[in-house]
Order: structure tokens, then C-alpha cells, then sequence
């Protein structure tokens, strides 16, 4: 059995709910905490609405005229950590608005690079949890795990896990149901089964990537692509 | 430098167009072909509508009535390869019905492991080719690279490449423009760097999981997963 | 309470189940159906899978090369009706293939207009219904939604319906269940309170739209656009 | 030709730069709101940024802990017009986090109705403006038109408008170009026409729908969809 001692991860809870304790997705990364943490990794969970965080395109919005913005101290802990996972509530099939501007902000950063030169956020892998009421786990899922490759991240397969309650109105992850002794999504065998595979597989891909020294280099890094074997050298009228 | 001897890929061209000489998006995956042969890999394009495919989420559609399905002999290539492209077109800002039409035919193995107990595409590494008139490629890779994902794939850093027109009517990639010399696209160092990256990726992860003979085994396999540290024993509401 | 004689439908079963009465998308298609047809609508169910339908951006697929293609004898019910609703299952959360196919083969027609210069799809409604077996509704209403929008159509408020099984693995719309005298979902309120509020929104456009000759001519007309007040015309850099 | 005397619109700009005369995605909203002036409507361009809006499924923030939330004040403008149009720039493909939150705002107020017991946005239509640097017009618009939908607007064949960029980095829209004399994409004859259809079918529906006094009612009240030809006491099974 694989260890990982000495990876660590940061979960950026994008709930809609002010505080972190009444999160129902905060349950959820709750549950990818714990086992990272029994594997050995360090594990910082974030509740994005305890922090106050600015809109626009920039590092830190107090540039542009915000008197507070508390986004680049989280974005030093992003960076120290290999693993990212993002989690959000579903409102109206997609993903929340502060799922959304984390991911600005992250983004804000692309213009830069790592010791390699290649994109900031090479050799790091990153997931995502999404709950709701019924209805749109993949489709934020979709949105948000794009968003993470786009900018330097590496995807694992099932990189995602979620739970979702019956069509129409009806309890949240982690609600009371009255009559029954178990809270709402708590004994989902398919939810606890994704949520393990996901958070196994972000351990051995944050590890994969330690162990040799980050994402390979070649071929990937923007200011020489032009010096390996490249697209505009290949003939696209081949047979 | 690395090499990339012994690996192999398909790309899998999902293109509208009959024929396939005269589909754009082979001219981009002839691009990303270039690459990866020159690098050492093993590759075959096959073109999806020379083929004929059946409808229906069984691995083989004849068992459901069709008097063909060459879906089968194309399934093996793909298991064969540690890498799968999908190159798609845009239409109405989504992936074509022939790229639904073959994600749907990967799913529908989904039941199946490999060897190791894991979902069968496990181990393998996939990124998508976009081609359009003027506006979709995000929005079909979201969808194409989450699809890989789920199954299995592990998804690289910056996965997708495509060239857009401009917006409004014009021309596609690879089509002649009056008073130029250049077809459209084929100059484009923002398309060309980024098939560079994709293709560079690929090989990349494709051989990280060679060496280690898969993708890591723990945590990942449907049958076990209550036997390693697991989401059902954590508490969902620790602090 | 209105009356919609003389109104027409099609409902357009983009299941991949290749015989109709084995689809659980017509399933609910049917409770539409019963609706529209009481209240004096003409309604035609067409399943997709039971003819045979080309690939490609073209009217008529022989004329690119294919034996048969079934498509224009459905175009031409589509264009004599006033209401479409397209009805799809859900796979790997997205709308199927069928779908994708059935709007790429409406949009081929996109450059041909109506007798009064607007898009050929003007002054008539659509709307969707979607089944699956967990997640999904909302992102394939959004592009289906969107691409009858695209090319024309007017969409009601509220002009979707769906059902959804629980999260993980589990029956789909209208399968036995042991122990239950009732089919998965035949019983949801919500799913019947939405199927029925959609369709009574799309008679009630379709009766909007039809009681003054189709939509509003005036401004949606391309080959005049410059003749009346226009974009062009106005500054965009006002205050 | 008609006019469109009496009827009011909301333009509610959700682009990420701070102030109003900044913004790219504004001053395509000014051309719709040309036109819309020119042709009797009464508008206004709320820019989001200039306000102070709390995160939060509810209809006013302060009753959640926020000190202030102008959200209160915007949603009665929105009320009292007949027409939103929604404008939003493009980052990674998907609409921006002000655009999500002002949406996740709207929806917090579904469980009210309106005079005839119908969701509360029934009777209004809605529209969206999108700009960006290259790709994600149709993304945007999907999710946006979706949601307004969903909350009881009408939408209007070609409901949206927007503006890209080639592919790469590159000019925002109505940036300088050197060497030109017109600003980037003043000049796009596409975007020009989409803006003037997406502005007049949003009159036109506007002004459709008041002169018979908001969506037509019957089928589509929450309370009482039980009591018309409804689709619980339609038989799915039907041939």
C-alpha cells in the first residue's frame, strides 16, 4: 500500500453558505479530508466565503482599487500544495459563483511560470466535489476539472465525486430525514465509493509527479516550443 | 529529450465530413500525427464515417440487431493504445453527433476492468482536437476530456488544441483564402504551439504510466474500495 | 381555458433504444403527448432509431453519397408543425448522439428563410424532455434549448421536463421496481408538474405565435437589418 | 413598424472590471441599448461592479450577516421591467462569476409568484450580450438563456449576441488596433446584425406579451397544475 507522506492539499470549499460549519459540501470534503489525512497528507480546507476575495483578472484586486483581498494569501497555499480540490454546491445545473471566481482568480495567475518555464501550476494534480439537490454533478464537474487542465494541472480518471438527492425539492447532503437515523447521502454506497477512488487517485498522481521532480519537461514549456518537434513543422495535408 | 519508442495512438477523427481527405479537423490531428511519429509512437488516424458505427450502449450492436458494426475492430485499436485523441468539429458551439456517437461507444464497456480490477481504460491518456468556424473549442473539450476522464483516462496538462475562424461565416481550417498564401489557420502560432504542448503532454503521461506499468493501483478498484481508508469511515461533519 | 385546435407537433424520441416501445424517454414523451393531443393539438412521435438518418451539414444526405436518408420526409413534418419537442436520454451527462445528429440536421437547413426573409424556424416553439439515470436534465435542456433558439424557435418559460433515478447505478423512467407497484418515477409530482407546465408553455406560444401569422416581422429580417435601427448605427461608446 | 412605447429594459452588465467606462463587454450593450431607445424603450445599464452585492440563496444578504447588499434595489428594477438582457465577458470558456452570482440572485427569489400564482418572472423576456478574447459565445449564452428560462422569461429566436477575437491573445472588443482607424470589432457586419435581430425579437416579445397582459395563464400556476388536462393522468405506456 502506497503512503504520502509529505504531499499536501488544499480543499477550497465554494459553498454559498457564510459559515464553514453549516456547508453541506463542506460534508463531503470532509470525507476526502479524512482519508487524505490517514494517508499522510497535509491537508488545509478553505471556506472561501470566510475570506474576503476580489473580483477581477488581476493577482490581487487590491491593485485595482479593492481596500481588502485576501486571494493571494490562499493562492501561496495553492501553491505550496500538490493537490487542489474544488468544491461546490450546484445552483441551477452549474457550478456556484464563488466556485466561478476562484477559478478567475486562479486564471489571473496563468501569465506566469514555474522554475521550468512552463505554465504556474505544472506538476499538480486537482479534482473536484460537487453537492446539490438534484441535479448537475457533471456538468459542474466538467467546468470546473477543464478549468484546472487548462491552466497546468493534471487530471486523474474519476477525478470528480459528488451526490445528488432524488428530482424536485428535498434535502441537501447531510440534512436530517425525519424518520430515518441516517442523515441525507451518509450511507451512499456510489458517493463514499467515488469519493474514495477520487481521492486515492489524487494521492498517487500528486505522487507519480513528486517523484520526478514535476510534470516532464518538453515540449511544454511556451517560450522555446518552437526548438522540439512541433505542430508547425508537420504537414497538415499528410495522407 | 525524451523518447517515446514502444507507445502508441490512436486519434480518433469525429469529423461530419465523409471522406476523409476532405475533413479540416484531420489536417489539426495530421499536425499532432507529425509529432508524435517523429517522436517514436506508433500511430493510425481513423476516420469514424468510413466506418460504420451502430447506435445503442452495448459493445456491439449487432447483438441488438444491426447487421453491422465496425465499432468492435475500432475498440481494439483503442485498447491497444496507451493514447486516444478525439478530434472533433464544432456545430452549434458543441462536439458533433460522431463524437457523441463514439464517447458513447467507449462508455459502453464501462462495465469492464483491466487486469488490476480497475476500470478498463485505466493506465491510458487521452486529449481532444477542435476545429470550427468561429467559437466552441472550450466548450467541446469540457465535455470530450470530462467523458475521458470518467472512464478512466488520466488527462494531462492543457489537453485540447483547436483553431477557430473568425467570428461570423468563413473559412475553415486548411481552407484556401483568396490573396493569400497560406490557407486558413495553417500560420496560426496560437494553434500550432498549443498542438505542440497537447501532443508533447500525451507522450509524456503516456510513458510516466508505462514505466510504472499502469496507473497506480489502491484505492481504485471498484470491487475493493471498502477495504482501503475510505469515505464511509470518515466524519462528514468533523470540524 | 384556451383551446388549441389546429396547432401540430412533433416529438422528436432521440433515444438510443433502437425499437420505440423500449425507449423510457417516450415514456414520459407520451405524458406530453396526452396532454397536447386532449387540448386539441395534432401530435406526431417520430423515434429517431427507426429510420435510418445520414451524417452531414446537408439537407439530404444522398446527395453526399448515402443510399437512403430518411431525414427530409421528417424536416418536412417538422416545418408543417408549430411546436417541437425533442426528447433525449442522458449519457455520461450530456444529450445522446440522436440528439446531436437531429439538431445538427435541423441546422443544415439554417441558411434558407421563411416567406417573410426571417430564419426558416421563426414563429414556431420547441422544448425538450430528458431522461437518465442519475444527473443531467439541466445541461442537456441548456443545449438543446439553445440550439432551437439558435436557428428560430421560441422558447416558453419553464420548456423542459425530466426525471432523474437516484445517484449511482438504479432504474430508469418507467421500470418495474421490486416491491412497488408503481414504475420508477411514474409518480414523482415534480416530474409531472414540470412535463405539464411545458406543455401547456408551448401551446400557449405556439397559439401566441400562430393568432398573428408567426414571429413579429420587424428587425429579424438578415438581408434588411441595415434598414431599420441597428446596431451599427448606435454609439458604443456612450456614457 | 412597430414601436415599442412603454416598455422598460434592464441591461445588467456582470463584467469583472470595476468601473462601467472600462468595461468591453459594455459597450456592446450600449449598441443594444441604441436600439432600444431609438425604437421608445425606457432603459438602464446597471454595471454590477458599481454595486455592492452579497453572496447567498437569498432574496437580501443582510438578513444572512452581510452589512449591505444592493441586490434588493437591482431586483426591483428588474421587476418592473419587461426585458433583461444579461452581459457578461468570457474567461475559460464560461460566463463570469458576477454573471453567476447576479443568476444565483435572481433565483433566490423562486419560490415567489406572480399576480396570477405563475413564477414570478413569468410575462418578462430576456437576452445576452457576451464579449471576449476568442471563444465561448455559445457557452455563455447556453447557460445564461437556460437560466432565464428556467426562472419563467420567454426567449426569443437568437436571443444573444457577442463579439470574439481571432484565436490567441488579441484586442477585447472596441480595444485600439494599430494602424486601424476602428476600434476592434466596431466594424463586425455579424455581430452588428445579431445585436440588432437580438434587440428587436426582444421588443417584439416584450410587446407581444404585455398586450395580453403577461404569459398567458392556464397549465403553468405551481399550485393548481393538477386541476387541468395534467400529465399524471396521461398513460405513459401508450402506443
Amino acid at each position: 500500500m502506497a503512503r504520502f507522506d509529505g504531499l499536501s492539499a488544499v480543499l477550497l470549499n465554494c459553498s454559498l453558505v457564510h459559515e464553514a460549519k453549516n456547508s453541506h459540501t463542506r460534508r463531503l470534503l470532509n470525507r476526502v479530508r479524512g482519508i487524505m489525512v490517514t494517508e499522510g497528507v497535509d491537508v488545509e480546507m478553505i471556506h472561501m466565503l470566510e475570506h474576503q476575495i476580489g473580483f477581477g483578472m488581476v493577482p490581487d484586486t487590491t491593485t485595482i482599487g479593492d481596500e481588502r483581498d485576501d486571494w493571494p494569501g490562499i493562492h501561496e497555499k495553492i501553491m505550496d500544495a500538490e493537490i487542489l480540490v474544488i468544491g461546490t454546491p450546484i445552483w441551477l445545473g452549474v457550478k456556484s459563483s464563488v466556485a466561478t471566481l476562484a477559478i478567475e482568480r486562479l486564471y489571473a495567475y496563468s501569465g506566469e511560470k514555474n522554475e521550468h518555464g512552463q505554465y504556474l501550476y505544472y506538476g499538480k494534480t486537482g479534482g473536484c466535489v460537487v453537492t446539490g439537490n438534484e441535479d448537475g454533478v457533471k456538468a459542474c464537474s466538467m467546468e470546473t476539472l477543464y478549468a484546472l487542465s487548462h491552466i497546468g494541472y493534471t487530471i486523474p480518471p474519476q477525478a470528480d465525486c459528488g451526490w445528488l438527492g432524488e428530482i424536485g425539492p428535498g434535502p441537501s447532503y447531510g440534512d436530517e430525514i425525519e424518520g430515518s437515523a441516517v442523515p441525507a447521502g451518509y450511507d451512499s454506497e456510489f458517493t463514499n465509493k467515488n469519493a474514495t477512488i477520487m481521492a486515492w487517485n489524487l494521492m498517487h498522481t500528486a505522487k507519480m509527479l513528486a517523484d520526478q521532480g514535476g510534470f516532464p519537461v518538453g515540449g511544454n514549456v511556451a517560450d522555446t516550443w518552437q526548438d522540439v518537434t512541433n505542430a508547425a513543422d508537420q504537414d497538415p495535408d499528410a495522407d
